[in-house]
């Protein structure tokens, strides 16, 4: 009998469960049982944490899209859930066959203040997009074995020094079709100002659904300068039940920031669960703002993307920490995903049925046509491997940009009409004296 | 009015005509009426490239469905055209809304000696999987302005000094079905001996379609020593109309060789088209046999991948070299093909369906939130831009492997089994020591 | 008239008046009267602090006389003050002639117990050494406006948990050649642990002459933990006058421990000057050993090496952060310490004598051949420079080694025998494991 | 008794005699005798060559007593040999001492011509200094094995296009000093148009002494676009015996020129010696014109200085080639001529002088502190090393300058005067547009 026992939507399901343990680091094995909760018997995202579970996020669908056509850079708005939504079914549907638990609406930036916003000519109104975002986020999780995510992120008009109330309405009108549409659990990301996360846990909560909140900071703290620490205790105290940092860093220093939340929270004498879904750029070299700062940032990127060793080191290095809900963001691609949920099989107790098309630690060149390439299928040979950048007139690192200013400041002030050529003169100016 | 105009598959075609200037820093296209012939009045392959028009190829699927979950590294075969096909037929559409001119057949080493080889236990026959390869393919063509070319590659029988005859078999059973389900023409590709790639033309030619060669090979000639410009002479003495590179060298590499094809062929007195679908990976440390050497590949490659902007310096040397079928092979994705196509808008006329999404030079940035991100909205910015790696523990450039083997040798005979332990532990070894 | 007044030891002095303004990329001194005190009227080494004045120390002798082939790379000992003094006298000039304000005596490991240790076949005693060196120094010191400082440096005794009786007379054993040569003051330099630096200062004080005290730590402290600003202010409570960092890290990270260590100082209400001779080696990848953990030390650090564009930065931030004694120890050549002159030159008022071979910011370059090598003739072109490394194969940074030992561990317990084949064998398996 | 037998300078001579053949990478032997030639006695060099003898050369003295603040950089000019003869009397011992067997006498740029040029305040007559050089190379070459050469180099009166008997009495009036200081060969040495070189060395002849020629030129040949090999043929018929490169390219490129210098004279029916005098930078990614044109010439260059181990190297490939006159150029400080030596120990019978002051292959850290840095005591250790740069901020790489212009071009026509300010002003505005 063929492994594979399920037919949707190509003939397998999207989680398989192997012969146990495998050898550690050989060729997948022959004889696997595919695990699948049925629709409506699913475990709920807490329910799964509580009980020490692992949970994988997907990866960020604003990169992975831009490449593909659907997301234009610059204004970063998910329009093409109304407009291309085969396009987005196909990466959700990616992502779950990659191991993803959790299928995240393509809601970013989708409130309407942000959609109104510099110049945009929208084709859809910002309910169209939420709840087309829902549909296709529910028909791909009822695939498999993931939950459905609603999504809010920062605002243009906390920004531009809108009132609480004023913000707060603008959450809420996500909310409600994330309400509606009946989604499993809310997730509050890509804040960087722990203030206006506070604003949107305190909306998300009014649900009674679970509410998870990430940050994008690193080390420093948000860009009040509020601590890792302190920011978590914050969202705890909120209401959020999970924390973390998602965004603007790359694994290794995301991985280092949630440590601090985790330090901070449990000194405050309080419990949560982490979370964290960084960057699959490598980002050594960012200061507090992260890699919207790289003079890289968005369209030369390129070398920074992680290879698929380098997710293996990230998820167990999460793992290790005590991080459970293990994911993506900007970058991440279906086999990122993948290479989490390969390093943590022997966690879960099975591989994702992409793992099908994937030989664990290169074991699939063991069918290569060159030698010198099957000499290539063992873990020692990944793991040790430098990867040379074919670029020997670039450099290792760049200096960030960053004009020193942030929320309020006026060069802030988010505005509906696209910026004018006297104005992007102004600026060209200024960035060619700053390098 | 809305500039885009036709409304499928959502609601506009792959090609747009843009109210007049659109971004600033784009330069004006002399011609901006919008080119899109009705199905089934398409300029065939030839008629184009005797017009002096671009065609725009698409991108190598093996790379990009094995990184979506589709493909399996290693054997490299096509079997999701028929175990997964709404992913392949999701990669054609945004090549065809990035601007490809042509939707090649899912159907790379697609052949039975192929796929019977190395242990992969086949759920599909070859002929189940170059049916539905040209299904998807026309299917697609048939939303846009697109052809469909059937292609063949190099064979593990030409490897394992199989018969002319032999080999020649390999190539008519896979050519029935092109001929059977009517493609637009016919592509032979991939070939590292130059002897292989004629035989697979003298067998594609018995069907009166047009017929490209391509062969993997750089400057230094195919691995029997035959240089560029010869093999080029030899490959229209056998019948092709348009000859070229693809694969295992990077665009500068790729354009350099075809230029040396081009001289021969000139010297020679003969006529052709020329055509170029290279790697989007950076390889100046490559040697005789590409990038399949190099100790990156296949899974620590990402810090090599090619940028939009050195897309469209690639367009550009492609065009002066007079190189008029400008493509992709692995590595490329949709919006490295729209690259292709931006670059080359001033010579078609117009703009892929997928720059709806892209602002020219950056300029989409000029919706930032940040304005020193703003300040990066320009030409001048990007062509400058040197990108840093992000990694400053690895090298630029690698030593590439190479055991010195080629065609006949014992080592590279194909065999059917996987690789057994005992000769993975040789090869292992064997490696260590050239290290 | 000639500009160059004085005529030793070659036509003129250490010290120079130059027509003005000289070189056009130059900014003009404020004070262009030449600075010379006749031999026996030198201000001393606390004068001229107290003055505020700048002292520019030498570089490390240890390193540039082994590239010169009169020390040993491992030993590291000084006994060419005795065997090759024309050698040891030809580089006290030329770093006189550079601009230097010190001439220490090169009796660096000059102890007894390190002379006998390790196998090394002595043919001088100490005392000759010791005598020697002092001569030299005083011999080159008064052929210009520089002192004579005695040296000493940590002791294998120390390393080896000998008493601390024992270790202060080994200081005193040096200590006493220094007394009756009458050197100018004393430096303890080159300790890792800040305890045995109090001891040599307990000692150096009982000689009523000024001491200086540097230790080779980074900003994590010594190799006990101690932080730079608890180590500064022990050593200013044991007698040292000034107190800094020499070795082990580059300028960059040296000034910014010294800056940690005023910080201390001044938060204990204490007083003290401040002095750094840092490497001429980037070392952004330490840790808290410095550069002896480095992969390429000693014998691959050549990459690494600064340029005199990073010394004028150097200098200028080591003179805004308050430090006035600014020299340099391992990798500084004579030309490294004249670019110290250089960018200090408004702050003092003159030019060393060496800057009549050296246009400012590359102002020589306007006589040369070709003339886009003149265009180089600004400072903005050697500011803005990033210099390649013409090593494409090799990374930008190295991960130290270090086995997590210090003092008082078996394997740092020094012996007097060479290391036996068996012991560096196990030392190899044990760093090829590591690696 | 003490191996070291001879006491000049201090104790021991330059050249020590091994017993034979000593462990591989081992340990220096402890039982050696010196070999030295008394004076009077020496065999010439052709007698050298012609007997199959390895010649070791110096290294390059405008860059190491640039280095040490005796020759500015852009006029490049000798004084310093009448000027500071102790700096340069202390440079030829190390260099002796570190193995070479040649003391070329330091007139590199000491043809009236080049003096007067360029707006170059003289202190001494073109006669003044070449005679202060000979008098030093003898003085030095007295005390070891090793032979006096008289040097003249390329004139800015060729660049400028005087005419033959004009450019050749400027090489005579060197030449009368050579002869009348009776030095033992003559090197017409860094010619880039090998049309002036023939000039030089038909004027050297008639001296009846053996002459060597060496062009700075790479495999592309002359300025002219003379191929290596051509070149070679001219100088041998123009009556060389020994020919080759120095100057403007590394190790590598060098020895490769020189090898096609060897094809041109064998396949012309000649024979010839051949000799190498590279840089010590490392210069991949330079194009004809060298070093000069790389952006980081003259004040940036420190990141791409050889290690000793790249100079092992180096000599075992010229020694390979059939090159036996093996020296070095600009960059050279004595420890790299004394790796050359190492490397050839075993070719020649004995180890330099200075190599009492290092451990073969990094032996001597068998000596070192710290156990870590007692485990790099072997040659696997230094072999494999590949150096890191500590500078991620900088390229491997770099595009090299170079107007397009030679010989007979305005820009190059050579000037008594200074360039003015508005000359500079017109270079630095077109470098800024190149860049």
């Amino acid at each position: 009998m063929d492994v594979f026992t399920k037919s949707f939507p190509n003939s397998e399901g999207p989680c398989i469960r192997r012969a146990w343990p495998p050898a550690a680091a050989a060729p997948p094995p022959r004889n696997k049982t595919r695990i699948m909760a049925p629709a409506g018997t699913k475990k709920g995202i807490l329910e799964r944490l509580d009980a020490g579970e692992v949970v994988i996020g997907d990866g960020g669908f604003v990169f992975a899209l831009e490449k593909r056509g659907y997301v234009k850079a610059g204004p970063w708005t998910p329009e093409a859930a109304a407009e291309h939504p085969e396009a987005v079914r196909q990466l959700h549907r990616e992502f779950l066959r990659a191991g993803s638990n959790v299928m995240q609406t393509f809601t970013f930036y989708a409130s309407d203040d942000k959609l109104e916003n510099r110049g945009h000519t929208q084709r859809f109104t910002g309910q169209q997009i939420n709840e087309a975002a829902c549909d296709l986020a529910r028909e791909v999780a009822d695939e498999g074995d993931a939950l459905v995510a609603g999504g809010v992120s920062q605002t243009p008009s906390y920004l531009s020094c809108k009132s609480e109330d004023e913000v707060k309405a603008i959450f809420k009108k996500q909310m409600d079709v994330f309400v509606q549409k009946n989604v499993d659990f809310l997730i509050a990301e890509y804040f960087e100002h722990v203030e206006e996360a506070e604003w949107a846990v305190q909306v998300l909560k009014t649900t009674g659904k679970p509410v998870a909140a990430t940050l994008c900071i690193g080390p420093k703290g948000d860009l009040n300068g509020v601590s890792p620490g302190d920011c978590a205790v914050k969202l705890v105290k909120a209401g959020a039940q999970i924390v973390g940092i998602n965004c603007h860093f790359d694994p290794e220093t995301c991985v280092k920031t949630v440590k601090m939340m985790k330090e901070g929270v449990e000194k405050a004498g309080l419990k949560a669960h982490y979370m964290t879904q960084p960057l699959a750029y490598h980002t050594p070299d960012c200061n507090r703002q992260g890699f919207i700062d790289l003079p890289e940032f968005p369209f030369g990127l390129e070398p920074r993307i992680l290879t698929r060793w380098d997710m293996q080191k990230y998820a167990r290095e999460a793992y290790n920490a005590g991080i459970r809900y293990i994911g993506g963001c900007c970058g991440f691609e279906p086999y990122h995903i993948r290479a989490v949920a390969e390093e943590l099989q022997a966690d879960r107790g099975f591989l994702p049925a992409g793992s099908e098309k994937h030989g664990l630690w290169g074991s699939g060149l063991e069918m290569h046509t060159k030698p010198w390439v099957r000499a290539r299928a063992r873990r020692d040979y990944w793991e040790k491997l430098k990867p040379a950048s074919g670029r020997p007139y670039c450099p290792s690192l760049s200096t960030p940009d960053g004009w020193g200013v942030t929320k309020g400041h006026a060069e802030l002030v988010q505005q509906k009409e696209a910026t004018s050529k006297e104005e992007l003169k102004a600026l060209f100016d200024k960035a060619s004296h700053t390098h």
